[in-house]
């Protein structure tokens, strides 16, 4: 299957000049299976206040965004995992959905909120989600199931360990990283200690709507479920990219003969 | 406080001398608060036989190997993490003990066994453990807590959690790391997701007693609650590395001013 990610420079509150922008980067490929696009792809991350939060968050999935997502599937038979700042009965969050032909199939609250986000947004309240795609290949329609965790999520193990025991095989990451080369390290080791592929999908360029200074870190990335760099992009350009993937790789999780890395868990000894 | 570690290349099934040669590396530095040793370091690793492991195996605390190091912490006024092989009713046991001038403090059973450890040892039945030791500096007698786990524990995140969540500050983690770079990298990301020390103590050099040609990688190595390499160890020479390190900093959990990354946990929402 063909899996991909967009990286943008999103500017902040403009929508639709920020959705257009990621639609023609993902027009350079056709047949991709699965893209993954960055966290509040479409709003920008930096709100200065609640009102400014209340104004761009969207419903899911009534919302423009969600719809338009969903219309873009319909037409590249694909799928696609984006952030979004979502409303829903007075509460904000900062939320990510897989859409599909068939519409809206997961949609997660992150629940590890970084530095001002706790500001703008509420803590998530739904659990980490795991749903299966379809995918056509040479060998016929099998099916594909795609975790989804954000940003912060990642320096969190219990996140993609909690995917990986629900059944993801890829995880996809929207992410607006800020810390040089922090997210892009834990995610290869998700990986690794998982035997999953991971998908981060990370914005670039600044956003400094207050005295704070927000230089995001690209390096978006793709990794293997060995720990392998598939692709990866500079930390200062937008980019596009799509690596074509067995997703059998992520049902195997024999590190050596005598190692399943999920049956050799002791979680009788864990503390949690 | 001073924290350090001995890299050596132990060769199979001369205790005396492996424990001789470890003694002489720390020899070299004075006042040394916590050491640690690499697994199975004065057995050696690869078995053939459960008579040879039946052999190598020692009774803990009463072996000659743990009597040693304790005869040790007394002479230094120190502390001292080791891998032994353990022998207890019937069973062996990859084990790994804390010793100080009071006797032995810690004793832990490794939960993940490796690949051919399978065959030899029989998997831990032991909690992971975090025992206190005093320190003097010019501040006074303080009490820093350290965790106990080995080599392929590494690669379950909650092997550290675990540790971190008990209280442990500086994680001891003697190895005899095999895949080159894996345990390295995973280790620096245990200290960044739990904001703890880690201090691994690998071995080099070849063993091949069976077709299988085993080379271990060295590169020991200790790491700040904060990912920062403190010190390492090339892959191919015996070694020894102490530094200075400041025990409180693994007691602020706070990445930012909002995220204290305990209190931002969401066991809710893991699975386990």
């Amino acid at each position: 299957m063909r899996v991909g990610y967009v990286q943008t420079a999103p500017r902040f509150g403009e929508v639709e000049r920020n959705l257009c922008r990621v639609q023609a980067l993902m027009s350079i490929h056709e047949k991709v299976d699965l893209w993954v696009l960055p966290e509040l792809f479409v709003s920008g991350y930096q709100f200065v206040s609640r009102a400014e939060v209340k104004e761009l968050a969207e419903t899911i999935p009534d919302g423009p965004t969600t719809q338009q997502l969903i219309r873009l599937a319909q037409q590249q038979n694909s799928h696609i995992v984006a952030g979004i700042a979502e409303k829903k009965g007075g509460y904000e969050y900062n939320a990510a959905i897989l859409v599909g032909p068939a519409g809206l199939l997961s949609h997660y609250r992150k629940l590890h909120l970084f530095a001002e986000e706790k500001e703008w947004f509420s803590p998530g309240n739904t659990p980490f989600p795991v749903s299966s795609i379809p995918v056509t290949d040479s060998l016929g329609k099998s099916f594909v199931k795609i975790g989804i965790m954000i940003c912060f999520d990642h320096l969190f193990p219990e996140a993609a360990r909690t995917l990986a025991i629900r059944g993801a095989e890829i995880i996809a990451h929207p992410a607006n990283l800020v810390i040089p080369g922090y997210g892009q390290l834990t995610m290869k080791v998700r990986a690794m200690e998982n035997r999953v592929f991971t998908v981060t999908a990370n914005r670039i360029g600044t956003e400094a709507r207050t005295e704070k200074r927000l230089h995001f870190t690209g390096e978006s990335q793709i990794i293997s479920p060995c720990g392998d760099l598939l692709v990866s992009s500079a930390n200062d350009i937008e980019d596009v990219q799509v690596v074509e993937i067995d997703p059998a790789l992520a049902r195997n999780k024999m590190l050596t003969l005598n190692n399943d890395l999920f049956a050799d868990r002791r979680p009788e000894f864990y503390f949690h």
